[in-house]
């Protein structure tokens, strides 16, 4: 799962999908949704957490920030609470707030889900930092961050089953289902990360960013509906919305790994391509059929050379320009912009009043960083 | 989580619980009834498979023994369905061949979760073979063996969710909180084994036995139990059964895989000794405080050499010898007879009927070898 980038909508940088209409005001609507979020679903959380087996309740506390290795109190951010957030605002926007307040559970059982999903792909990814810390896969071992992922999954679908709502039973089927999409995505995400680049196609790159980044974002919408009460058209319309909008949120995202300012997403500009990540931009400019294209081929099998600042730079540079003038970088943001107007059509079908639909403009808006 | 070692009834060790009056009519009961759950959960378990995306299914299908690496039908074992049968012979005996048949779901949902712990496992303690083939880890590598049993949790909790039966939401969570149990007690045991066997207590060796094993076969018992519409009482003394059976297993297990046949358990007798694992029978010797406690605490320091065959075997005697001596084996086999004996005395508390205990009955003998 790829976690969102900014820490802050503050100094949010202003690249984003192309002429786009900001309205300042919804910035800061986004993030009192996301603040209000955290505030609600986290007693939940932390109770569900409190509920596991002593060894298991520390390795997640230590995964969301609320403890150090050493089991003492951290004042660490445990991420931006979009998905629950998405939960809420769904269940508000077509429930009302007696809606909202019922899907409390399915919001946090999202949350966990996504923090199982960042456990296990952590181990197998490498990847040593996740918000700024040392990954629990570095501090507790392989064996222990992968019995806490175990143990969070079934947590998360536990909360469901003992939820007495009447939507419970098919928000368990779903959310279980979305595991199954996610594991599906991160073997496709790996698998591929394996290939030579000529062999991987802009079509299953983009399968692959929904199934990985995109499906829960839907799910989380579609659970919000569920416990609204909402017909199955409404339920599919507000997944198709989630799904659209993360697939924008994971094109931005990838733009700003390659031009983004470093300061600001936490992640040094190029770090995807000194690691030849096939990135959305990347596997564009690949398939594009350009004399760039084939310059960029060229420099992506020579592995990324470690050690010489000047030569990194240069090669940085290098594939940078090679992906610009390949036309990745307005690719990405064209199928962005689509992806987005989609995301709205859906929002439109599923909610037609813009009032009762602003909440999740709003979210949907701040994870593609459409707004400044 | 351990896999029970005995491939059939036909040639099992006539080690046992000393005193076991034997009942031989019994043996084919108990054959008839894991092969009866083994014809009815199979389709179920297919069609659950099935429904996995690709790539997930392929290696869910290969850990199941039902197709080779290649993606070709293989007709391997994929277990001997202990639990399934476990499910349907709790609800059948609280509620008769309807809340038999309602519970088929839960039989599968519950056999789903027991290999995705092998899956997971295997990974963690790097075990090389699982029902004489190599380990999905070894052949997929650890990431998908990692991601299929991800998808293997969601698609037990699924199933439940997706089962309409009023026991469906209470079965799903009691089957989540015993994931999380699973965890903990693989957690403790990759644990323990990190630390000096002097270190190690009887009482956390056998809570341990009891959260790895214990959980899904007292789990298994009581979702039989809740399909059955038993009342709590009945559904607890069903789990405690169900425990109790999985750790006089358990015991039994640990002292054949030192004095057993290895051509009757799959595995060389020795191998947990050459190991230098802290199974049960190795704890109660290393902790019993007799001379030849220290003479095993001392053989056990020193890792096991490989390569002199004559040196090993000497090595293996000397332990087995010790442990003997320190009075392992005798502990073993009075602890699993006393386990025995709660397991019959819960079973009795839920179903007082002898008739109607008797498929509960002949399992736990089975899995306990108590029958010729």
């Amino acid at each position: 799962m790829t976690e969102l980038r900014t820490q802050s909508t503050a100094g949010r940088s202003p690249r984003g999908v192309p002429g786009t209409v900001r309205r300042p005001a919804e910035r800061h609507e986004a993030t009192t949704l996301l603040e209000l979020a955290r505030a609600e679903v986290d007693p939940v959380l932390r109770a569900a957490i409190a509920s596991l087996p002593g060894p298991m309740r520390r390795i997640a506390r230590y995964h969301f920030g609320w403890e150090h290795a050493d089991g003492t109190p951290a004042s660490g951010g445990s991420g931006k609470a979009i998905r629950p957030a998405l939960v809420l605002a769904s269940a508000s926007a077509l429930g009302g707030p007696g809606a909202r307040a019922a899907s409390l559970r399915a919001a946090a059982a999202v949350e966990l889900v996504h923090n199982f999903t960042l456990l296990h792909d952590d181990v197998m990814d490498r990847d040593t930092t996740r918000r700024h810390r040392p990954t629990a896969w570095t501090v507790f071992g392989d064996a222990d961050a992968i019995l806490a992922g175990d143990a969070l999954q079934a947590l998360a679908l536990r909360l469901l089953a003992e939820d007495g709502h009447r939507a419970a039973p098919l928000a368990a089927a779903r959310l279980a289902d979305c595991v199954i999409e996610l594991c599906a995505g991160q073997h496709a995400d790996t698998a591929m990360e394996r290939r030579a680049p000529q062999e991987v196609t802009l079509d299953e790159t983009l399968a692959m960013a929904e199934a990985k980044t995109g499906a829960l974002l839907g799910c989380a919408c579609a659970l919000g509906a569920l416990y609204a009460g909402a017909s199955d058209a409404e339920v599919r319309a507000l997944d198709a919305f989630g799904r659209q909008a993360g697939l924008a949120f994971q094109l931005i995202d990838d733009v700003i790994g390659i031009w983004g300012d470093p300061g600001r997403t936490g992640k040094p500009a190029g770090a995807d391509l000194a690691a030849r990540k096939k990135s959305l931009p990347v596997v564009a400019a690949l398939t594009s059929g350009s004399p760039a294209a084939t310059e960029l081929a060229a420099l992506y099998a020579a592995p990324h050379a470690k050690g010489d600042l000047e030569h990194t730079r240069e090669d940085l540079e290098r594939i940078t320009s090679a992906v610009e003038r390949a036309g990745g970088r307005d690719w990405a943001q064209a199928q962005a912009a689509d992806r987005m107007a989609r995301a709205m059509q859906e929002l439109a079908r599923a909610v037609p009043d813009p009032e009762g639909a602003g909440g999740l403009l709003s979210l949907a808006e701040f994870v593609t960083r459409r707004t400044t």
